[in-house]
């Protein structure tokens, strides 16, 4: 039987990881830095294979939003390139020793981070993703097998052939990057059960995107991304402070997973001031869909379903409900929520103790947007993704989240009595 | 629809894991203290029980040694008592703040540790585990949802009502702590794919029943167990060394996952040292089988197959492999081992050091028994199992393994920009 093309890459991968294991900050980080002056040099290259994605993507009547992510020009291979010289200023968390213990039968153990081994990567149409992605596996001493869409096939397949080019002059072997082509979904399927090839798979896009991997991998998987975030307005909150966060957290760049999709408003808060900061919301040409209460404030806004409040808009759509107590607050986003972004506004201390206390969710704020849940703004210099699990990793992934650990015990002859 | 019992019995368990989730260290080990009263108390219930579990397993012709496992007297629920109030003296990981972060906006992040959630615990015939279970999962806030095999099942549902009369006395509620009755695999595989309701599962037992887990959930699994460890003899070994810490490993306790299975030896200390050592495993009636090059050494060895060097014995059978260099050692390990415990015995500090970076598995040993692999051997006093995947935990897994994160940001009103 003839290896399929996933199958026989993964292997490829797998066995190059057995080597990029050995090796040492100082060579990874030339591989990196080869890679960026290769996307600098062969710009044209990509840039040309960018084109006919274009095309195929008009021919096909793709949306000019999603043509718009998948265009490349020389500031944004730059920008990839860059990107890669940020990784390589990260600390290479491989080798750091977190626990060492000294056992009374004279066993020495210490636990050491180790690279994962090969991470399979999916991924929708940026091609800056499999720049990004390829880099910070690669730092942190993993192969990465990379399925990306369909629509950005030959940009990725153009890239990986100048990084390869880049990391055929390194320590990494070539085959420690690859790039499925098939453009069938069953490559996809194929991945994801590849357990003893593949050590994790990240899935990276949308919820259909996400929900098929979850429910199909056999694989471990670290799940990203989806965001149904609440902002809580609480009574007491800062009337001007709340609208400047409200409103960061909607409009700044709804498209994301840590923009708010459901504002949640106390009562006493809504009477003063829920008018006023629709008007605000209706400027920035926002929809508002609310519950019965809202609409008696804001008469120009629809009623919002249950369907609406479980709904990552990802657009200039926001849901409002106002609430009796936090309580309710609280309960609406246990049950609505994705465990993603969470923020109460409120002056009153003990509230936004409890609010903090009792919300499941990667990151919950207390008076600032969630748009901050970002590896970048939390100092992490990169991330891979925001994990929305609760295993290995959770928020945004810095490098030590592409990394397990390993016990090493050292001793003179001990056997167990 | 009436809810089955799987779904039932985890919506309350998560319902109560919020309740939980409030408690502080003193609350749960309040909790603790009486359950393992209880246990003491209400032995003779427990007892009476067990000899139904004990009748009905003579009666299906269960073999003698699993009915030794199953079966309960005064000192082995007094060791469950024990083990509760060994689990009160660990420190409660609940609330360490694990990072803090100042950015330059002025937002102050912590990363703080939290309960997973609800864990479901599958696992074989061992009453023990279920209290141990229970104990672990409750120190750390978590609710937990047991399905423990059915030929406990007797046993298994009067501790569970002893220790529900105990917390009916304490802060934790008692929904927190559920057990599944029904006996069918079909309430496994709802477990398996109960998301949203329970936060990670984890598999206790033989090779089939983890598989069965890891092909089948959609919930988070953390894979423990299934042990095929090796231990490498080099040409520098101590026999003396040697040979105690082989013997140690394969026949202190043949049944646990941490013993050996297949004994690798350089083919230099073969020639001297392994007809000697072959008759030591004789001597503690182990059966060799083994590579052409051991037949000849051993003669009453048989020859191994690919499928016995794949094969968890946790019995007194030994693998013998004899190399040429260590080289064809890693090899061996990276086709036949299961990433669980390794060990290498030399003399040869370069050796040693080149085997613990290249072997990729949770435990690496120089010169030591691979069966220290144990949370209690490690120091950390109590273990949930053993994780062999290198998601989350790897290894023996203490209280910290069964908690996830939480990033909280403080802030006065920042937006992104």
């Amino acid at each position: 039987m003839n290896k399929s093309e996933v199958r026989e890459k993964a292997t490829l991968a797998k066995a190059a990881a057995t080597v990029l294991n050995r090796l040492d900050t100082h060579q990874k980080n030339e591989a990196l830095q080869l890679m960026a002056q290769a996307l600098r040099q062969e710009q044209e290259l990509i840039l040309s294979a960018n084109l006919e994605d274009l095309e195929r993507g008009r021919q096909q009547g793709t949306v000019p939003s999603l043509l718009d992510r998948l265009a490349l020009n020389p500031e944004r291979i730059n920008a990839m390139a860059e990107g890669l010289e940020q990784i390589i200023d990260l600390p290479d968390p491989i080798g750091d020793v977190l626990e060492a213990l000294d056992r009374p039968n004279g066993l020495t153990i210490d636990k050491v981070r180790v690279p994962l081994g090969v991470i399979g990567i999916i991924y929708e149409a940026r091609p800056n993703v499999t720049v990004d992605a390829a880099g910070l596996c690669l730092k942190t001493g993993n192969a990465v097998v990379l399925r990306g869409g369909s629509s950005a096939i030959s940009s990725n397949r153009q890239i990986i052939e100048v990084l390869h080019r880049a990391l055929a002059l390194s320590a990494i072997p070539v085959d420690a990057l690859q790039i499925i082509e098939d453009p069938n979904r069953a490559s996809v399927d194929e991945m994801l059960k590849l357990k003893g090839l593949l050590d994790v798979v990240i899935p990276r896009g949308g919820r259909s995107l996400i929900q098929n991997v979850v429910e199909n991998a056999t694989v471990p998987v670290i799940e990203t991304g989806a965001g149904v975030c609440h902002t809580y307005l609480d009574a007491s909150a800062d009337p001007t402070m709340a609208s400047d966060i409200s409103l960061n957290a909607k409009v700044q760049r709804p498209s994301v997973c840590n923009s708010m999709e459901t504002l949640i408003v106390h009562q006493d808060f809504a009477a003063r001031h829920l008018a006023s900061l629709a008007e605000q919301f209706k400027e920035s040409n926002v929809e508002i869909r609310g519950c019965e209460e809202t609409l008696a404030i804001i008469p120009w806004a629809t009623l919002a379903t249950e369907e609406d409040y479980s709904t990552e808009y990802n657009d200039y759509i926001l849901n409002v409900q106002i609430v009796n107590t936090i309580q309710e607050a609280l309960d609406h986003i246990a049950q609505h929520g994705t465990q993603h972004s969470e923020c109460i506004v409120t002056e009153d201390k003990d509230q936004a103790a409890l609010f903090i206390q009792e919300v499941d969710a990667a990151a919950v704020y207390h008076n600032a947007s969630t748009r901050f849940t970002d590896g970048f703004e939390f100092g992490f210099g990169a991330e891979i993704g925001i994990s929305t699990q609760k295993l290995h990793a959770r928020g945004p992934m810095g490098l030590p989240s592409l990394t397990s650990t390993k016990y090493r015990i050292y001793g003179n002859g001990q056997i167990r009595r």
